[in-house]
């Protein structure tokens, strides 16, 4: 293998099926996707979570990519394959990718949107030009230290691309549907960038992480109320203040602690995150002037 | 333990959260839901599985109930545990109970519903006394070599609530209610059964069960189309003759069969489905008369 420009990797978690099945339709069919002159190289990210049909195996391969943790004596499943993929495709990899494009899913229902960590120039640049194209929201990750060691954090440029809602374990055209298009348009600022033609719209709108909210629960851990109903498929729309915020089983409501109102809540009732004891996090919705150096960073990581 | 009336069972199915949480709620705080006199016992089907979170471990325990398969000397997890389960509760077994009720959960949406396993006259009296108070749909499965063993065939009179959309491992509060009422309806009506005062309607409605559908395979079994956009959440609507079935990743689509036109689907996309190659069932409305005989056969049985 030689370097290429884009990494696209599909089944992170072993029990998101949607991207890869469009991966490996695009296998057999190369001109399902225009790469529009780019190279792009398809990985299946965790192919032993995938045969068994779960999230992981021993550990959450897309919390794995801690520095310190790689360079551990750690013997896990997902640390072996967060390394084999470092080697094989990262930066100082035996064929270096410049991007990598990690497609997920999602139970929330978010619809389409894009998940970027932390604020590097390229990465903003990226999640703006599919912003103009597809007017998809932004989830800025940062600041959260018990939520560590994505994937494409080690990539010089990448984001999330994040489709629900659906369960796990099922296919689903709709959602084949929206990570193509999702897909297609991060390739196509890509491209754009490298030819110089590259636009961004004037402000980047995020919705930046500022904490994680848990249900209430018993002395033995299990939660004692649930969501309440009213915020189900509620993503993206700010919390009003005093809103029904729990209910446990007799009917009776718990409201919105006060310091949540006006926030925006994401990943409602993520299945996957039950274990994080992640009910919903909660985001600050910002308009960000974008700056010149985004592009000439995206520029000049294509060009290189 | 003593006999009981109604032996209530949940997380039959590992991954379907919603029902043994209300059970535990119910253990609780036993006002949660009035037994309106009936003795209820409250048992979680497959523990090993739910604390895995997984549907089941070896195989699926709501398809081990075959009278063969029991008295072999097959040891997986879930035969063990049907064993036990009816060595506890079943009609010969400890402490015998009348009724049982399968508490379940689908990813299809198809809101509230009872699946009916086969024409037992108490079974149908259970069915349309419930339908009479809350109009819920009844799925009456039949006639499917491929799919046999449900627990509830063993109790004298027995169906399973069926609650969707939910994904595998979410806990909802809008599944949890409906799953709750539609309990609190087979319990009164076994409660009126018992007291002479069992209404039934003049008609049931039934879906009846014909077979099933798969996706299109490739040469390693592989789904090579999905189903179509257009077929999402439209469980109990009939198919109209020529409608896009399924959708390959190209965007071709393929028509519905013909012989499946002005059929009913039920379980479109249920997530366990996909490895027992089902895509929907295909079922045949039907209006049956009640007959008298139905309601004497829940009636003896509540008595004896």
């Amino acid at each position: 293998m030689t370097s290429c420009d884009v990494l696209v990797v599909a089944g992170t978690h072993g029990n998101e099926l949607n991207a890869p099945w469009l991966l490996e339709q695009w296998d057999r069919q190369p001109e399902l996707i225009d790469s529009l002159g780019l190279s792009c190289r398809r990985v299946i990210g965790n192919p032993d979570a995938r045969a068994a049909g779960t999230r992981y195996l021993d550990r959450d391969l897309n919390r794995s990519f801690q520095p310190e943790l790689l360079a551990g004596d750690g013997q896990e499943v997902e640390l072996r394959r967060a390394r084999e993929l470092l080697a094989d495709h990262g930066p100082s990899g035996a064929s270096p990718c410049r991007v990598a494009l990690d497609l997920h899913s999602t139970t929330a229902g978010m619809g389409s949107s894009l998940v970027v960590y932390g604020r590097r120039p390229a990465d903003l640049a990226l999640a703006g030009g599919v912003q103009r194209l597809l007017g998809l929201p932004v989830y800025l990750h940062e600041s959260d230290a018990a939520q560590t060691g994505f994937l494409v954090e080690r990539w010089p440029c990448g984001l999330v691309i994040e489709v629900g809602p659906v369960p796990q374990g099922v296919l689903e055209s709709r959602v084949v549907i929206q990570t193509q298009l999702a897909l297609e348009a991060c390739l196509q600022v890509l491209s754009e960038a490298r030819s110089g033609l590259g636009h961004l719209p004037r402000a980047l709108v995020v919705h930046r992480h500022l904490r994680s909210l848990d249900l209430l629960r018993d002395e033995h851990g299990q939660p004692s109320a649930l969501l309440h109903p009213s915020l189900h498929g509620t993503d993206w729309r700010p919390l009003e203040a005093g809103a029904p915020w729990l209910r446990r089983a007799d009917g009776t409501v718990l409201n919105l602690p006060e310091d949540a109102a006006h926030l925006t809540p994401v990943f409602i009732n993520e299945a996957a995150y039950a274990e994080k004891r992640i009910a919903l996090s909660l985001t600050r919705r910002e308009v960000w002037p974008v700056l010149p150096t985004w592009m000439e960073a995206l520029k000049e990581l294509m060009d290189g």
